[in-house]
């Protein structure tokens, strides 16, 4: 029974990994729409997203009836909440990902970013892209120092989002009110990302070493 | 013993609306600072949240130690999962406030509002109250009618939060671009609080019915 139990369990983490993966893929072309307008591959990010959220979905039931039918015991349990509050920050994070696409969907056929950002953005989509790929790895390995490091990728890409709020609002800035806005939302939907993935690695965290979950306040 | 779980169930109904009620109270005066530019009311919402976090903290631990101790049935079960989720959200909004509150600090002494504006933020801020307190009703009465309605608030929101950008990206915009930054964002906020709500309304409906999350995209 408690081996029943643990193997599916470790179905749970292996879902949850196959969940970031499609996070991961969906944030990586959301950029791609964004930094070349491609009007498709926006669409395909937008309505791909009820997959995620079916996954996330079905994930959540699968837990539930787990806990059900095993009668967990108290660390097994903790592992399934902190299982449910991952799913749901991975599927927050696929919405970012559609908000991302949205924005480059919103200004076609034109690009929203001026060319002088497109650096900024490709570096922030790929942070991104790292920043998921190892909190995937967090839950896969339940490594503490792993789930530790992210915290100074996110903090590079907190850097990109101060900078971008200094470049839109210095006096040089020559694409007016709208461009601001586009850039200071996609800056914010990175920013979110990478903070929701540093959030599951502080719940990873939480597991492992039954510390209570500390959400570190942002300056 | 089932009945000594459902009077523990119900304290924990119980702790959630106080939930509730304390970040209504966070939201109304982080909109208290932002219309009068009031610091200290602003350092009271952005200090007041470590007390959110901890009651969220505290509540998920306890429905924690409910699951371990009485080994619920499904649809007991089904109500702490629901219970975890609504916390979640309670706790967001709360950090939501705090956003508030910070755009209010950012400019301090200054005005973060041009006048024209105030009126819509007023509206927006009664709006926040008045979704919240009919959120915590929901999570006290179960009550899906009540429930749905929700939805009619939250549209009520969105629309404030359009017709936001509307003025901003007017010809007439006379305040600048860090100023539509600053307005973008809080409406976000605004918007993100309602949106919190209405999820926590879906999360009791699903709980009552039985029937499976919706998320209702968003156009």
């Amino acid at each position: 029974m408690r081996q029943a139990y643990h193997e599916q369990l470790a179905a749970v983490t292996d879902e949850l990994v196959l969940l970031a993966d499609a996070v991961a893929i969906a944030m990586d072309k959301a950029t791609s729409s964004l930094l070349d307008a491609d009007l498709d591959l926006a669409e395909a990010v937008i309505s791909g997203d009820a997959a995620i959220d079916s996954m996330a979905q079905e994930l959540e039931e699968r837990m539930f009836e787990l806990t059900v039918r095993q009668q967990p015991v108290a660390s097994d349990l903790r592992s399934l909440v902190a299982a449910l509050r991952i799913s749901a920050s991975l599927e927050r994070m696929g919405d970012l990902a559609v908000h991302v696409a949205k924005a480059a969907r919103l200004r076609y056929p034109n690009q929203t970013l001026p060319p002088e950002l497109r650096a900024t953005i490709v570096s922030m989509g790929q942070i991104a892209q790292e920043i998921v790929t190892r909190a995937a790895e967090v839950i896969r390995t339940r490594d503490v120092a792993a789930a530790r490091a992210l915290q100074a990728v996110d903090e590079r890409m907190d850097r990109h989002h101060r900078d971008l709020f200094g470049v839109v609002l210095a006096s040089d800035w020559a694409h007016g009110v709208e461009a601001a806005i586009d850039i200071t939302l996609i800056a914010r939907y990175y920013e979110r990302f990478a903070d929701h993935a540093t959030t599951i690695a502080r719940r990873v965290i939480q597991v492992v070493t039954g510390d209570a979950y500390i959400d570190i306040p942002k300056p």
